[in-house]
């Protein structure tokens, strides 16, 4: 492996960090708070360290192939959330180390789970960072470096391929640093466009930066203690909206901006991921009708949980762990579901669940007819037999990733339930659980060993497992290519 | 579809299921229980039943496909279930015919899990039936009966495909037939072997038979409402052993018998099963060890309770519900592994374990190495592609219909623990779960609509899912071929 050139990398990939660090360096100046110096020592450590790393370290041979391209990722996103953290620390907001590192692997990751127990003590520079860091996590670190930066290496497909979620990366046009921009392009448009939307809701321009960061990086941070419960109507559907336009594949939006709205319409992971929202919708609706007093509201909480959690964002406008068990258990299973590939949300997306699907039908008809041969087709084009079965062997890692997670973390005192959630919870990328760590309640009770491991979980699934195997596998770095 | 012959096939099977109903009468008679008189009914009811649907159903077209055999496999089971409960209703024992049809088909798919709230009230009669539901249904109902009758189609391996357990079915001799008898006559002589040891325990002759089905067909029911608890050490570790015999695949006892002792050695199914049922005992023992005096005990209640799980027994000889987390959570895993491939332990299969676990190997190797091509070898022979995706698939029905059922049954006021884990043990045919379904608990406070689909779970994890979602699907029924 090339050791050399992935440490040069992340020596930059920390210089980036440092000049994001700049935007809640202003926040904090324009509020005037004393977090601005935390802020900027962690900046002057990300140059230090980031420097050292670029000047010390010179590759002799630059060429970087598919495993150095998964460890750059892992190790970006381990840095980036190691520096990320020490504002918190620093500034003695969030005393403990463990805890600002659980904290912005959460933002980074767009998990949204938080070991903060009272989130309006928080200094407003702190508040701006943290949410930032699931707009910047959401479509992804290095997919926004390759926008911005020309890459010193044109292998960078292996970087993006490591980094965007999905079953299948395909590239809008042919040339990776362009697919980035596009990407890049769209997504500032929207969030620009829920900002707007915010402010006419009444919220000020930092509540609404805060909230669309949140939002479009699917990642659930707020700042209040009741999340949104305590805004109107109107920014609750707002965000709603939001949630599930940010949840859906990209493509779709080129594909609109290229006027190719047939291909949009006739997209197999879209109509499932609307039928999904709806009908769960509906269920959680009529389960929990008793419990308030209009239609109205009663679909606004209905809509609202469903969005939050299939997109992973992990807002709340209710704590839904008083809800009826029927409605619990439907938002449990939509977390592992997830949105679909190419957006900024977590699980397992929507694309691998018909996918996974397709293979179960397919399977059916080959059991009663052994000699047929079916191909099996998505958004109309044949998917091979190797992505099918890539897509079952992912399967399997997710499932037993999340059972050796709760298996480590079971000896906290916490029931059944709390730890299970708290596990599909934080590798999913939602945030809130069910039980302790529900939307009224925090990760902060957990030792700091579990949260270490629930950090790891939220990359495992963030980065979509394999990065964070290679980054920890010691043959990797033993092996000279 | 050949609809004729499922319908005249499944009479015959009645007839055989009233023929088996001649050893509980026997025993009812002997320790003079009016529990005959009901047992006499069922005989009389399942021979009516059986012969008009052999009699008046007359097929033109004898020829089955496996569409067929799926269906009779499931028919059967389906018509077992709903005949045997008869005795427990008739008698008056169990009054509700759904508990009676829960308990039933937990005896034939040996589940294990009992709505028997004081089984010390029943009579041996109605206790050896149900024991030996267990004993029947372990090595397969339609396995015997072909290992008996000469079957009126040649089509036979359709119907045993569908009954064994395993990713691959495989012929020990080239005819099916004799393959049958082999495996039977390896199941008898491993229970009478049993049987003997039990005695020399001092158990008497019904004790013995009760408990030695219930260990052969891996099933768990007993006859006391602390299971093995009140046993001697002596029938304790019988029993650990026993159960850890027949959760290893029967082709091992073959070639044992045929001298082949290096294929033995070199089974990687084998060793894959004694690794993880030695690791987990040792890391159970390690964690329980303040609970008990001496280490011997502990290891004993170490070893019986992961043998117990492991090869889906459900015996118990203590509260496992009260020991610590981690434990609990080790054992519930365990849950979801079961036996070895053609043993008659149900979960998900030592063989597909490996099989996920070396296709996710191959996967990592094939990021690092898009083109390299890598056959998946097991116990010597390389495994097809579409074999490992057919495992990819299983897998993702096997996760996929417990959480169906999980959602259906989660309006139920129990706890989260209670019906996560009374899926997971009625899937995977071990019987007790946690919390309220622990060992010292049982399905009795479930309602009607629960029982019947957990029993449907049971069902979908002894015939592993296919046979039942043809039964159950219309289109099969509609279908001329």
């Amino acid at each position: 492996m090339n050791q050399k050139m992935i440490f040069h990398i992340c020596g930059q990939m920390l210089l980036i960090e440092a000049v994001l660090l700049l935007l809640p360096l202003i926040t904090a100046l324009i509020y005037g708070e004393s977090c601005a110096l935390s802020i900027l020592t962690a900046m002057l450590i990300a140059v230090g360290v980031g420097t050292l790393m670029t000047v010390l370290i010179k590759p002799k041979e630059t060429v970087i192939y598919s495993r150095e391209g998964f460890v750059i990722t892992a190790l970006t996103w381990l840095l980036w959330s190691l520096v990320g953290a020490l504002p918190f620390v620093i500034s003695g907001e969030i005393p403990s180390y463990v805890d600002a590192f659980f904290e912005t692997v959460s933002g980074f990751t767009t998990t949204g789970a938080s070991i903060l127990t009272n989130v309006e003590e928080m200094s407003n520079g702190l508040l701006f960072w943290r949410s930032f860091t699931h707009w910047v996590g959401g479509m992804g670190i290095l997919v926004m470096v390759m926008a911005v930066l020309p890459m010193t290496t044109d292998r960078s497909i292996h970087i993006m391929r490591a980094e965007m979620p999905g079953p299948i990366v395909g590239k809008l046009v042919p040339r990776v640093r362009q697919t980035a921009k596009i990407l890049y392009i769209i997504y500032i448009g929207l969030t620009l466009f829920e900002i707007i939307m915010l402010l006419f809701g009444g919220m000020n321009l930092f509540e609404a930066c805060v909230h669309a960061f949140g939002t479009a990086g699917t990642g659930g941070f707020g700042i209040r203690s009741d999340s949104i419960a305590s805004y109107s109507p109107y920014i609750q559907w707002v965000m709603t909206a939001f949630m599930a336009v940010f949840a859906v594949n990209f493509n779709i939006y080129y594909l609109m901006l290229m006027r190719r709205f047939r291909a949009v319409v006739s997209s197999e992971e879209l109509w499932t991921y609307i039928a999904i929202v709806l009908i769960s919708v509906a269920a959680i609706a009529v389960n929990i009708r008793p419990l308030y007093e209009s239609i109205g509201e009663t679909v606004r909480y209905a809509a609202f949980q469903v969005m939050t959690v299939i997109s992973t964002s992990g807002f709340a406008t209710t704590d839904f762990n008083l809800w009826p068990q029927f409605s619990k258990s439907l938002l449990f299973l939509l977390m592992f579901i997830g949105g679909c590939a190419g957006s900024t949300a977590g699980g397992l997306k929507i694309s691998r669940v018909v996918m996974l699907f397709k293979s179960g039908r397919r399977e059916l008809k080959k059991m009663l007819h052994p000699r047929s041969v079916t191909a099996i087709r998505l958004e109309g084009k044949s998917i091979e037999d190797s992505t099918l079965s890539s897509v079952g062997v992912y399967f399997a890692f997710y499932i037993a990733i999340q059972f050796a997670v709760f298996l480590m973390i079971s000896f906290e005192p916490y029931d059944f339930e709390t730890k299970i959630t708290s596990v599909a919870a934080c590798f999913n990328n939602v945030g809130p659980g069910l039980g302790a760590v529900g939307p009224a309640g925090n990760y902060a009770g957990y030792t700091a060993f579990s949260k270490i491991l629930l950090s790891l979980s939220m990359l495992f699934g963030r980065l979509e497992i394999y990065p964070i195997i290679f980054l920890l596998s010691p043959s990797m770095w033993l092996k000279k290519r």
